[in-house]
Order: C-alpha cells, then structure tokens, then sequence
C-alpha cells in the first residue's frame, strides 16, 4: 500500500493458537495474523465464507508483503486491529462467488486487487476507487486479507482481474498493488513525457516499480537517488540513467549539474520522509511535478516563499489500482517484467521467514518476496 | 503580479527631483518613482527610446496600481533598484515601434501585459510567459514600467494585445495582470467545473478577480472566505454563493458543513500567509486541488500526514498572461466585466494620492485604482 | 436517445389489447407498446417485476418522449420488436429492489437513466456507459420503457440518480437523456470553452439542449442555424448570439462573415443529414472540433481533400450520461433551467395525443412534452 | 509534408539553365529547381540574402527530399510555381543572420523545420505553427527551399533548431519533417498509450515514422497494414508486432480477429486515398480515434451511419513540428533511431539520381534518402 519502508520489523514469533480447533479438517486454513504490536503468528483460522452476494472467495496461490505490513505489525496503523489476517496482495483461484457476482466463477485464476472497488460510488464512478465509501484499502487492514490459503475479497466483479492463459502468475503479483502504486502516484501523476527528465528519490521497492513504469514513456533522463549502494545498482540494471548516492548531501546540486541547472521535469518522492520530499521541492524544474507516492507520518515544510512562482504542481495519491487492465497489458505484451522485482520465494509455512527477510532488507537485499501457499 | 496585500505601506512622498531638467519640453514625462525603501515621488523623467528592434513606445492612458508596488515601495522586492519607474499594468497608444515589431503600428490601442514574453524560449514556446529567459516580470521591475506618461515595453510584438473598437478601457487595465492571475493561477490549475465547489481564501482583489472569472465554468458554490465583512459582502455581489467571515476561526468547520464534509472540489488561496494555506489543505476534498495565487514569503506546513492518500493536487504559478485573448473575448462578449473591481480613479497628477487610498484599503475600500496619464 | 427529428411520424392508434386480463387489478398498469411499423397502443400490461438481484422496479411519476420513440413508431429501429413498451426516459419512486441493489431503497424518488450501466464491463470502467457490454440503451429498445405506470431497472445502483428533496421533477425528466446527450456529445466533446465561439447546427430539443448547456463554458458567440424561425426564435431567447434561417442557402457564408472568415472553434451537428454535417465540415476554423450529435441514417463526404491539414478534431458519441451528477449539480444551482425545453404536459392516459403533438412539431412548435403517470 | 506517396514521379531532367551566369562565383550555387510540370533541374542560382531582420541564411549539409516534392514535381500543387528551389528538410550550418535573430549566430549548426513559424501570430501561439498566418509550410513551397547549397529560412528564431555536439546529423535530417509529422498527426493525435492497440495502414516512410515515434509510449500491440511485403518486413524489424498484407482484401477481417472484435484504440491513416481511411473507419474501436496523416487528394466516404454512437475521434493535422525538441531529446537520448529510415545516400550533384531512386521506391525499396550539399 504504497508506502516504502527502510526500517526494521521486529517480528515476535508467537506458537500456532489453535482457534479453529473445532472445525472440521477441511474448513480449516492456515493464515498470517496480526496479533498486536510486535506479535505475530501463523494460525490456523477458519475459511472465510461468502457473506454478501458481491463477495468471492479466492484460494490463494501466491501473495507476496508489503512495506505497509511491516507498519501493521510495528502498531503504527490504528485502523488494523489485532487478530488480523494481514496481506493485501496475491493471486489465486476463485473458490465460490456469491449471487450478484457475474463476471467470475469458481475456478478462474485472478489477480487479487489491493483495493476493493464498489463500483457505484462517486469515487469508484470517478476512477478513485482508492477511497470508495466502503471499500478501498480494507483488506489485510479492516478485514481480513491474503496471507493465507484462503480470502473473501467483496465486490469481486470489481476488484478482481481474470489472467490470461500462460502469464507469468509472479509477475501479477506485483499487480496487486506495487506497479499500480509506482505507476500511478508517480508516473502518470508525475506527467512523464518522452524526452523529459525524471528524478525518483527512494530505491526501493516502489521507488524501482516507479523506475520500471516511467520507462512506458520513454523519458530521456531517469536519476534514481538513494543512500544505498546495492539499490542504486539495481536501479542502473532496471533503466536509471544516473543513479546518485546522497550519503555526501550532494544529490540536489549534483541533479542541478546534470539538467543544466533546469531541474528535473518530474521528481517522485517514493520515501515518505521529510527530507526526500524537500529533495523534491529543490530538484523540481519551472513548470514541473513533484508526484508524492510516498507515505508521510509527520508534516513536511513546504517552501512556497521559493516555489509559489514556479509553475509547478504536487500530486498525492493512494494507488487506486485503476490502470490494472492497461497494465496487464504491458506485462503479457513484454513492455515491462515485474519480475525483477521478485528477489526471493517462500511458500506460506515459512511466511516469518520471508518476513524477517523482507523486514531487514538491507542486510538481505530484499526486494519483493512471493510467498506460495 | 499575484500578490493580495492587506498590510499597510508607508508612503514617503520625496519631493520631485528635476533629474530631467535640462532636456526640452518634449522629451520629459512624468513618472512615479520609487526611490527606496519608504521613499517615493512624482518625478520628471526622460521619455523612453526604442532600445532593441522588437520594443515599442507606448504612451500610457490608463495605469492602476498592484499590491506588489506596495511591497517594492516597502522593499520587500530585492530585484526592484531605488530609481525605478513602477507600474506593470496599463493600456495605451503605440507610440514607436522597433524594425522587426510587425503586429503594432503607431496609433494603435494597446493592453500593456504585465507578463514580457520573448516567444522564442523554452518557456514561451510551451505558453510559460512567466518564466521567459530574457523576459517575465520586468516591467516596473527591473526595468521601469506604466506609471509614467510613457512606456517602453520590450518583445512588443508577443507582450501587448490589440484594444478591439469601443472595448471600454478601464476594463482592459484589469486584463495587465489582476484577471488573468485570478483566472490562470486559480481558477484554471484549480479545474473549476461545471457543478463543483469552490472556496476563495481571501476576498482582495485577486480573489475577487478569480470568484468573477471562476463563474465562466458555472460551479455549483464558490465560498468566499476572509475577515473583512465590506470585502465579503462584495463578494456576495460578485456572486459568491457563501461568504464566511472567519474571524471566529470557524471557517474549516462550516466549509465542511455545507459540503456534507466532504470539502470543496477546489481551494483557491489568494492572500499569501500560511494560516490561509492550512485552511485550503483542510477543506479540500479528496481528488481536488488547492491553486496557489498568493505570494508567499515563508514557508508553510504541508501536512502530508494527512494528505498523502487524499489524491490531491496543488498548483503554484506565476501569472503567464497566456489567456489574454481568451480574457479579451470574455469582456468583449459581457461574459465578465472587469470594471467591477475598480473603486477609485485619480489622474497621474494625484498617483499618491491613489497609493494612499490603496495601500489603506481596510478603510478606504479600495479594490483597483485607475490613474489616468 | 440522441436524435433530432424533424419529420413526421403517422400514429395508428390500435385499441387497447386486452393482453394482461386474468391478471389481479394490481399487476395490472397501462403502457405504451410499439406494436409494428405505423401501430401502437396504449395497453394493459402486466407490472414488471425484479428478475435479476440488481434490478429495482420504479413507479414512473413523469416520463417523456424522444425523437427516437418516434423513428421506432416508423419501423426505423430493428433493434426493437413490435410489443415493446416504449419510453427511455423518466422520474419515478423505487418500489421494490433486487438482493444486490444497495444505493436505492423503495420510496426513494429517482432520476431513470436512459443508459443501463453495470458498472464493471471494461466499458462502464471507462465511463463509457453507451457500450456496456450487457447494458446501454436498452430500456425501450430491447427491454420494456418507461412509458407505462411500472418499469424494470437493470443495474439499479449505477442507473438510477437519487432526486434531491425539493429539486423540480419536470427539469429532471430532462436529465434521463437530452440534457446530457446536448452536453456530453455536443459540449464536452466540442471543447466548448471561455470566449470561444460555438455554431450549432440544428434547434430542435438537442441542439437546444446544447444551446443550454454550452453557456456553463462562456463561449462568447453561439450561432444557432435552423429552417425554422419559431425555433430560431426560441434559440435566441435562450442564449443563442445569432440566430441564422439557412433557408436562403447562405449560413456558410454568413458564419464565415461573422468570424472574419476565420470559422467557428466548435461546430456541434445536431440534425443527422448529410448536408448539416457538410455545413459543419465547411464552418469549423483551424484547430476547431465538429462534434457529431445527430443520428445518421446514411453515409456523409468528409472532404478531406480540404480539412486533411486544417487541425481538426471530428467526434461521434452515444451518451454515456456519466455527466448526471455533474447535471444534477448544475440544475440544483440554478446554472440551467431544463424546464425551457418543456412545452406540453399531458397524462399518459393521453400519451397518443403527446405523441401526436410531439410528433407535429413544426405546426404544435412542441419540443419536449411531460407524460404524468 | 505530411505525405506518404506510392506512386511514380517521371523525372524530366532538364539542362542546366546559367540563370545566374553573370554573377560572381561565390554568390553561386546550385539548387534543385522545379520547372513546370514534368520538369526539373539542378541549376546555378544566386546565393539568397537576408531579406528581413527575422531571417537566417543556412548552408545546406544535408537535405532530402519527401513525397510532396514528387507531388510538386508531377504539377499536383499548385501553390508551387515554376521555377522554385525544392526542398523543406535539411541540416546546416548558419552563415549569416538578420538583425533580430537573438538565439542563431553564424556557424551554429542548426535542423531546418519544415515549418516556418513567426512565433507572435494567434496560431503560432497556440503551438500550431502549420496554421502560422505568414508562414507555415512555404519552404519549397512558396519560397524557395533546401534542396540546395544555401537557403534564407524566415522568422530563424522560431523555425530553427540547434543540433547538440556529438549528435548525427543524418538522423537530424528526419526532425525536420518526417519524424514530427508521424509523431504529431499520427502518434500523439492517436493517443497511442501503455498496453493500447494501434494500426497504421501504409508501411511508407511516413507510416514507418508513426511505427518509431508510437513506441515511446509502450502500446501492447502495433499492426502494420500494407501491400509491399518488402515493406511489412522492415515494419516488422521496426517493432510492429504484426505485419498484414491486405492485397488479399482481408487485413480488416484479421484486425478483428486479433482484437477479439473490438477493433483497435488507434487506427493511424498513412497513406492518403480513400480505400485506406475506411479501413480505418473498419477497424476502430468503440472510443478509439482515426488519426489522418495521409495528404487526400479526394473526399472519402464517412460511414456516419455506423459511427454516430461508436464515441469515436477522427483527427487531421498539418505537422506543426511543435515537438521537435521533444524529439531532438528522445534522438540523444537514443529513445528512437531515425537513420533506420534512411536507406540510400548521394550527394547533391547527383540529386537527380536521388530523385529517380526516392520516386521509384517499389523498385528501389528507398525510404528516406540523404543529399549531402
């Protein structure tokens, strides 16, 4: 959920609680829980049922973490109680479908959205399904989400994507949730043209999905910015044409240098600090756009007294996953392979595994992880 | 040139200086000088010559006086040397022109833009006048400017604009600067639609000018919102839906009240402050924008902790002037009469007399001043 | 349903089949049914009822007809069947809704949308309603209208408009079709835009519609061209700048005159013949857009021998009425009065004689008529 | 220009006329002269001189030629005279320039855009330099052009453009016309974007210029549709993910079938007769756009009767080589290659021979062909 974590994630390891103990064999699943701050586990829960005539249930084939998880499970998101089913990304296989569901049945193979579209409200009827008066980012968050063998994912018709025979299904899991985000918080918010120059500061996962996507419009410059050496190396393998490390505090002039003291057309903060979005405000050309992806847990000074003359714009955004179909078409077409991102694999019985990899990604160099259940 | 000044300015008024005094009759003007900080006069001065092929002399009839004049005469604007002529709005008769001017002929009715535009830069060739390499803001700036009998205005050919027959002229003063800055910095990047909401923070002259030419789109509401109850009663005549006085601090609150609390599709800001910023970054709705007009000199608190997911977008600009034609159509056609900011008129004899009863607003009611050369 | 008929429909008025007579007297309501080419009737049909868990069904307050109704009366529409109760447009109150149906609610007074939207086809995700893969217009064309006492609404929750409290119901029978066909087809996709300059060809109910509707954008002239100075007349009352009867051939030449030769940005063709879509090819300036409104019946000469390097835009548009709300906004702040389109009011007892009427337009000078159920 | 020609120009070539006999040897040089229908030469001609303060003299490095020069040549276009140097492609060097020309100095190597542009008129200022009121498309045209060792291009700061160190100049030449004009009228008209469709019926070179430029923005599919096999092959190592010979008739029938019946987003028109734009008309997607690069000769049947409710766009367009700096940058930045267009080389002693081998091109497989001055 768009938000592109460098700390660290301490995760407490807590024994199976057998909650479902009861049910029979095959109305058990196993599912990674948040259990409050600093706890986690995985349990063995009940499978979720149909219980609106909107809903699916997907058996889950792959998922995969998300940076917002490791903040779940840190307590830094309120609106995630504890006892959770955590994970808002995946893809699977649709299991049952309730009445008013028409446009999948039980065995089509889906991408799971990480935001739950109405369909009917003003926002979803505007595009905006991020903030869909009753869905939006729920799953994994307010109702129970992927990281498990099983998910009822509400209004389905609109929340799902069918995959076309013989797509790479790792790859489509980064259309839950990171290419959207990068694409459309960063690129299309952040205007990408060809031939203009593009500055994304933050190498990380949606920092390098930003990278990926930018390159749909064939800019001529695209600086990565970073403080680690391993991401920035990763940019320049995925398209960076200059990647600048800031440890010197350089990376403003060094970004004024290189556009001839202009600035940069387009400048994507995909951090969510203070400091990379001034980055922004100081690298920004006349006429340009800072496209914010990152997720901001304090206030940041915005220096009108130098830009109110600037012409430029600032976009925020939560990814509303609105460009799913155009991007499924770019993966089958080869334009892009979320694959790279994908740097380690684990299947659902190690998911504290792929967390404690994933959670400490500088040590491991971790990017995405697919974790198969 | 975009900047809604409620302060006070202390008018020095230095006696005239004879700087002019030994060249004949003809070649001497009069013109309002600022002289430094606090310090300022009627000064007789040598008539302007054509310096480069593409200037023409304008001999001015109608000059009014901006809130930036009033800020310059504080010094508050470093660029603006002691000796300068002010004024960067106005309308005259081509008085010269230069070898390569080819659109305007001695005799000819002109709209001096505020904006000079070379129209061969980067920036002029994408329609970004405002930040024209050799031009943008100079008159009365770096170069002097209107409030004089006479005026040499540099890339004459693509920064002044023909007076069609029997066009009332005091109206085209308020196309100089004040209504295309409402229109372009607010109203424009603030996508003003059919049906929307709107709320203006700030009910100066800018903001009115973007409350009339906000009414080219028909929104559903436009909410005027400042302290001075007589400025927002002119914004109820001017077609205001709502005006607030928010003086009880209770402005937020009610603007959230008469949307169902849901905020306005776009927030204009046109005072300057940081109080007013916040303002906009609260009321506004998710998927609108706040447009910058005000002229900063501060920073603000962007509160992106609470505006990264709100899919937002905020503009700043520098008026292009780009839209002039278009204006000129709209007050050909009644669409907007411009006529309506003006309160005061005084010949050039009595400009500080008008820079008196501009710079006291809050009691004279100032909106625009007309001087008559 | 976007077409401007000028001609004449012959009305056979059947005697009233009694099709629905072993019914209860409560199942029973009376509805217009297109019976063949030159038949139709008032009938006694059976009340519909929910069939699908999206469906509501609308007690229909006031309806109206479309100049389509008439071409289907003519045999003209292979789409429709003989036995189709007619009628596309309308204001009701929900009497019953399926399983699924969760914005409406029975009692809830209702603006009926010509356009069935599912909200989840690749089409409605676009906006792009008219081409709803399961929907579009299909109410009195495939599926029984809304010219009776009852009708069935597919997918209720994204084709259904909850009516405002206190909102006039008559202007609202305007929003099912015409208002938004007038502005989606004509005004949005013409680029209608602040002192532009419009021509509609055609002032009959649509064009009249876009004549209404293109003043939210401020265009600064709207020449209206007709053969009919009644309708002429009623164009000029209701904005139009200049009013042109093409009867002697020379409205060409006359928009040519009035734009110094120049032509006009928009040209919205609101007739559906070859020779006003020409007169719009021969008018649109440099850069303009001809927006296609009417229904053809046959093929046009698109001289591109002369418009190849003229910049022009051409645009053909079945509404989507994804601009309802934007509408709605529009009439509840009094930016429209769409009650200027209504000339007659009948009951439906008295359809055949609004069909009549309607049907005579030049000689009743009827543009929409109001049926009360 | 903008023209895509198949057919067979005969070159009559003419003696060397010494029009310019008497004049000293340094205002000599030799030019490409057309000479009336059917005829044509390489003459002597006197050097052109500045003639207004807005021109610059360039020597000519490179030219080539385009399928409107064999149009003139065949006596098609009459704005032509007799007795006109050919030729409105080109790079050089700047060899003098008139008194206004500020951002040109002599020896600055520079593209020469087809279109000369004032920069002041109302056109130019809108960007749509095509429709310049005193300039546009007049080189070799209606003043003599670059088909020769010098050439006067007006209104230099606005219709020149600097060629950056390092960059090859032979791909230059493919700015000054051929690669805009498939961008603009083709690829940008088209709206051609991530995971979209595209057809462009005509493989010639401007066709293939659409082919290049519409990569920059990653669509999933790009169906080439023409008769020469020869050409499909080099569309299909260009980057067309489908070549289709229509000679059997059928290439509309398989665009369906490729589209699963939906058709495509974009249909570009590159060839200029009316069979290939119905294609278009045959193959569009409901909401997709027609974009008109082909320069008709005739009108062409608009088949209104089935695209009045398709909410489709049709677009014409002179190019207004507006984006050349875009492109200039996409060219460094090696986003696109535009020597693969390039097939034959010569220089301009033998332009004849140019001529005969660019103007029989079904023979010769020419594409574009460089003429080194």
């Amino acid at each position: 959920m768009g938000v592109n974590v460098r700390g660290r994630a301490i995760l407490s390891v807590a024994p199976c609680r057998m909650a479902a103990a009861d049910l029979t064999e095959e109305a058990i699943m196993k599912a990674f829980v948040y259990q409050g701050p600093g706890k986690s586990a995985l349990e063995e829960r009940p499978r979720p049922d149909i219980t609106a005539p909107t809903d699916a249930i997907v058996r889950i084939v792959k998922t995969t973490i998300c940076g917002t998880d490791l903040h779940i499970l840190k307590g830094d998101v309120p609106s995630c109680a504890p006892g959770r089913i955590l994970g808002h990304e995946g893809v699977g296989v649709v299991e049952a479908v309730g009445a008013a569901v028409t446009a999948f049945h039980p065995g089509d193979r889906v991408i799971v959205s990480c935001i739950s579209s109405c369909g009917k409200c003003e926002y979803c009827r505007k595009g905006m399904y991020s903030h869909c008066t009753t869905g939006g980012w729920i799953l994994g968050n307010t109702i129970d989400g992927t990281q498990a063998e099983f998910v009822r994912t509400p209004y389905a018709d609109t929340s799902l994507y069918h995959i076309p025979a013989g797509t790479d299904e790792d790859a489509l899991v980064m259309l839950s949730d990171i290419l959207p985000t990068g694409f459309e918080c960063g690129v299309l918010n952040g205007k990408v043209q060809p031939g203009s120059s593009v500055a994304i500061v933050g190498a990380g996962p949606i920092g390098l999905a930003a990278l990926l996507t930018a390159q749909f419009y064939s800019p001529a410059e695209i600086i990565m910015i970073d403080f680690d050496d391993n991401r920035l190396a990763i940019a320049t393998r995925f398209g960076a044409t200059t990647a600048l490390n800031n440890s010197d505090g350089k990376a403003v002039e060094k970004v004024m240098a290189l556009t001839g003291g202009r600035g940069v057309d387009t400048a994507i903060e995909a951090v969510g600090v203070p400091a990379s979005f001034v980055t922004c405000e100081d690298i920004v050309a006349p006429g340009g756009t800072i496209a914010n992806i990152g997720v901001h847990g304090m206030k940041v000074d915005l220096h009108l007294e130098r830009l109110w003359d600037r012409n430029i714009a600032i976009t925020t955004r939560l990814v509303d996953t609105v460009t799913t179909p155009m991007l499924l078409k770019t993966v089958q077409s080869r334009k892009v392979d979320p694959t790279r991102l994908i740097t380690h694999h684990f299947t659902l019985d190690r998911i504290l595994d792929a967390y404690e990899t994933f959670g400490h990604a500088a040590k491991t160099n971790a990017l995405k992880v697919i974790i198969e259940a």
